[in-house]
């Protein structure tokens, strides 16, 4: 019985079809093959090594014949690219995208209906899409599932979240594939919504590490109209499978021809910098569609938002008393209310003085008392402020410091009731002089059943980001799904979450010193992350003796932040009086810029550290940030990506001898020297340390 | 073993509690229980006969204790209420609401729980909630279902529908309760969504005669932040039990305390007469919510519609091709397209001319090409219109002869898309003087997976008519959930269609001539419909030899129509061109008033006929209009409404005497007679014919 199923899966697998297509540097190897049944597969070579087997390629559509075999080849044709584009903000002045393509057209001879299969060969991965064009055998369909294979070739370390529909704020989990295991995971992890997980089902992106030392990374772009997509792996075979996140009835995404999928991205190299200097993601997205691009401004910023979360001051301005809205109760000050008017002025004068352009406000508004947890569908109008916080006095006063206010919408998840009040929430902004809003979706979707990788919720952070744009207002959305390189189409998304940020650290068990060092192989592919670093008040036994909760780097390791992650909205996260009393690290906040001509990884490890160097935008300046794990590391840069010939005074922001992200994570120095392009430094990183040096020319 | 059975069903029907009420006029009597396990029960008797046997009330809580039994008595309280109220539009000048209270106050023993049932018995029902109070052990809860259970006293001749969660545009099926069988329905009547049924699951309000010949009625009022009830039957015992419209995870309403149930009513008389002159359902909403209802005025109007229905002209510009917006794609005109600005201003001509209040245009803006049927998101934008309909134009030639332009919004189904548009298109409405919007949700609803009669529905439909009344605008809602009095509180609400209008006359199977004789037992009793009567070419082939549709009455009976529908928005929705042939008929719709100062039910049975006269708001002349379902009717009818000792011109538009509403439709007569309070008035009814009556005193 054995042999006539291998001898019929032999049978079956006589190639009908094959194709080789190689990247531009001709490191990578794509074959496409069709099956005798019909059934598309795929494999990647890298320098002639395999890094994915054949995989299968197909669509299940509801109702309808599986979008999955039967295949015939129409055409097929190859081209190649190549075009310079520059980000409105990013971190490089030019892009390069790069590719050779090829386009599989088929038919499925079973229903007469057509799909198309795009390959990018880019030189540090695989994009592919599926496109339904325009036909007469299909025009409206539903997705139920797709069948993208990752069929990998060994059992490759990986670092993984759960496949959770509803969060990515997860720390990330080092282990093999096979060794995958959601229920395993200790879940009093501070996530305070969580939605359905299985076993081995994990997010992308994934970054993997192989046993020979190729970094390997899936994930996927410009996620437009369609669910996220997770993965499914198979422990034993090591094939991961495509997951879309459903909606409320099981239905994956609803679509219409002409249609895309999402990029499905392989990211392959032997050195794992070329992963995190990929533009892949950006490039598989389209060009802006905003014109007038003008009014697009990067932004350091403070706010009303870390004393909130330290225990100082409360969102809410009455306690959590199950109030209903102040239109319905009145509210009897608790007077921990952080929001005040007399509180923002604080932050506004910090701000102007101190170089800031931007202050943040959190629970300026009516309805805290009753936010979260309960499903509940009109929790915030987003136009009414507490009696202490008065808007066009914060205005006036803002105005004449040359600060500007970051709006502030939480919606708990009730997606339906923001939508219905977005233009009033954005009218309301421009009155009072709002270019941003941070957006915030924490708690259970409305409408109910839908998740927040589900495709309208897609839909949703898309649409926001494009009705911001009409209003000429930038967003930084919390707790959406995670970006996909969108912000190259709409350069107005100007930051997001969409993973475990530094407010964990407060009140959870927080981020691992390894925290930071993945996530530019991971959440950071997608886009810039407003992870709010700069905490210098490292322990929360500063605020209350009995609090064990503590950041889980130093002081020093705060700053390099602002160089290895990026994003043109960095907070300054900590409290006012907490920077003043350490002006000289304090300077290096003030100093960093966060909008960039050129960035150079020199060294890069998932897992265990990321020296990043960025140039300013615009300006001769540069700035450097090393971060490491919960292992101090020493090392030795070379500074040659700066002008050769040209000299200049490095200020060098290290740990101190002693410095340990848990014993001592506040020690640090501050030196000054002069370098230039022929320079090395050594770099002596402290356990969960770093190192952030500024650089400008004499 | 049953005997034993007997024994414990005895020993648990121990009441525990048992409280008595009493109509005002002492007809109505009910009884409130307590069993001994803590159940609570009612009943109800008529004129000493029972009406409504022992039955169970409660509610099942998802995740909770069912809040069905384990009850005791906190407290009870009875109370009186008589107040008179004026109604925006309405009916009568002044609506009498008087009722006796019970407030039964229950704690459930088991978890702490506390509920209160609150019963009120007018003279012609009894109408009963159930109320959670604010209270510390239940605060945030979900309804799974409600148990509200209607023991029928026997197999009462019932006009029912089916109980689909999408649709009530279904003829009555007129059966005995036992012989209820949804299965058994020819599903080829013209309704192009049906949502899920089963087979004895009928919608409410059902009207039902018992064989002693009590009317009963049992339906809701207010229904605000709940779903829809409809009833599951027993087709054995007679008892119906309440069936809530589920949402897409089959939760039923997410309530917080405090929180109400929807009124559960049970309209009783011998006389037919009475159920129709209740204004129960409006009493047992709230008062006004709009201070200023100074805007809010009756309308006549005729408009671009029933051209499109009968096949004239299409709503679309560029025929049925399945192209994107009119943004996406070029359109090519067929020259069919009936909302041009040409054809709008031909309408504003004939309604300026013969005293119409406004125009409607249905078809005016982009999207019809591709509008229905594939669950599609993003169909309509509301602002953007075809090319041939110059809105600016359209305006200005309005403003210019005194008519309103009433616009139209069909959402397809997709809520979502609409509640994201709404404000930009209610202002694009001002902008362009636009007072009154016809909605439509003819579709599968987004967000996918919910009902057109569940609670997000509910809510949206009420959340339209608030916003509306922001920017003072009225609404007239079609495809919506049925209306149960809402629009006392917003009474900008004007009308609804949400059952089997006129229109499927023109392309269906049609309404039996009984239609509108069951309308006023059923769907009226929540509110104003906008049926469009009025059509005087009743066979379709008078368009196209071809066509077998026409109107289910004669001629005369669409001008009674005017008066036996109470509307405060009615159309004239026959072609103009119509209407001029027949100048005398017409003048009964030009000069029928649509807003009144006092009803009198003439006559009534429902599925059979029904005469009404209704006094003009603050003028003296009155209308009168009498129909019958498929069998002639002679009857007289003594005009003692009309002011004694006044002389009136009574001009009557009567069948012609071989009238009938299948073989000679359009026969019809129209005489002048001088008519005092004195007189009787014999009228004689064709087969499907009516009488229409205008009284202006001499």
């Amino acid at each position: 019985m054995k042999k006539s199923v291998c001898f019929l899966s032999l049978f079956f697998t006589l190639f009908m079809f094959a194709q080789q297509l190689k990247s531009p540097d001709n490191n990578l190897e794509l074959n496409v093959t069709l099956t005798a049944n019909g059934k598309v597969q795929y494999n990647v070579k890298y320098k002639s090594k395999a890094v994915i087997h054949n995989s299968n390629l197909g669509l299940i559509l509801k109702n309808l014949e599986p979008l999955n075999e039967n295949f015939e080849l129409m055409n097929h044709k190859t081209m190649t690219f190549s075009e310079k584009w520059s980000p409105v903000l990013g971190e490089e002045k030019e892009v390069l995208n790069q590719y050779n393509q090829l386009k599989v057209e088929l038919l499925q001879k079973t229903t007469g209906r057509k799909i198309n299969l795009v390959f990018r060969l880019f030189n540090e991965g695989l994009a592919f899409r599926y496109e339904i064009p325009t036909q007469e055998k299909l025009n409206y369909f539903i997705i139920s599932d797709e069948e993208t294979q990752f069929a990998l070739t060994g059992d490759h370390k990986a670092f993984w979240i759960p496949g959770d529909y509803d969060s990515q704020e997860y720390s990330y989990n080092e282990t093999k594939l096979s060794q995958i295991d959601v229920y395993k995971l200790d879940m009093n992890n501070g996530i305070g919504m969580k939605g359905p997980m299985t076993k081995s089902r994990i997010q992308s992106p994934v970054m993997m590490k192989s046993t020979d030392d190729l970094y390997l990374n899936i994930f996927e772009a410009a996620v437009v109209n369609y669910p996220i997509m997770h993965l499914d792996v198979d422990l034993k075979s090591f094939v991961m499978q495509s997951h879309l996140v459903p909606n409320a009835i099981g239905d994956k995404a609803y679509l219409q021809a002409p249609a895309n999928s999402p990029w499905r991205t392989i990211m392959m190299s032997d050195d794992a910098r070329t992963i995190l200097s990929s533009k892949m993601v950006l490039n598989l997205n389209e060009p802006s569609k905003i014109e007038d691009t003008s009014w697009i401004k990067p932004m350091k910023y403070v706010g009303i938002w870390w004393e909130m979360h330290v225990g100082k001051a409360t969102w809410d301005y009455a306690g959590s008393q199950n109030a209903q809205m102040a239109q319905d109760a009145e509210l009897k000050p608790t007077g921990k209310h952080g929001a005040t008017t007399e509180n923002t002025k604080k932050y506004i004068d910090f701000a102007a003085k101190h170089g800031f352009d931007g202050v943040l406000v959190e629970g300026w508004n009516v309805g805290w008392e009753d936010w979260f947890g309960n499903w509940k569908e009109n929790v915030f109008d987003f136009v009414t402020p507490y009696p202490d916080f008065d808007v066009e006095e914060v205005q006036k006063y803002a105005e004449s410091k040359g600060v500007k206010m970051i709006m502030h919408h939480e919606t708990s998840g009730s997606v339906s009731n923001y939508e219905r009040r977005l233009d009033r929430a954005f009218s309301f902004m421009k009155k009072h002089n709002y270019d941003a809003v941070k957006s915030g979706y924490v708690g259970k979707i409305i409408p109910r059943g839908e998740w927040h990788d589900g495709q309208a919720m897609v839909n949703h952070f898309n649409y926001v980001v494009e009705r911001a744009a009409e209003y000429k207002i930038m967003v930084n959305s919390h707790e959406s799904s995670r970006p996909t390189g969108y912000h190259r189409t709409y350069p107005n998304y100007i930051a997001a979450e969409a993973a475990r940020g530094n407010e964990f650290n407060a009140w959870s068990v927080g981020n691992p010193p390894a925290h930071e060092t993945i996530l530019p192989f991971t959440r950071f592919l997608g886009g810039p992350m407003d992870y709010t670093p700069g905490i210098f008040e490292i322990k929360m036994s500063h605020y209350d003796a009995t609090k064990k909760e503590q950041v889980h780097t130093t002081l020093a390791k705060q700053l390099a932040l602002y160089v290895t992650i990026y994003s043109p909205l960095q907070m300054a996260a900590d409290l006012p009086e907490n920077y003043e009393r350490y002006p000289d690290a304090f300077q290096f906040i003030k100093e960093v810029e966060v909008d960039w001509d050129k960035t150079e990884i020199l060294e890069a490890e998932p897992g265990d550290y990321v020296t990043i160097a960025r140039k300013t935008k615009g300006k001769e300046s540069w700035f450097l940030g090393a971060i490491t794990d919960e292992n101090p590391r020493s090392t030795e840069v070379a500074l040659n990506f700066l002008t050769p010939g040209k000299k200049y005074k490095a200020t060098i922001y290290q740990d101190g001898k002693d410095a340990h992200w848990e014993k001592n994570p506040k020690a640090y120095s501050v030196k000054t020297i002069v370098v230039t392009a022929k320079t090395k430094l050594k770099l002596n990183l402290a356990a969960g340390g770093g190192t952030a040096i500024s650089f400008f020319p004499l």
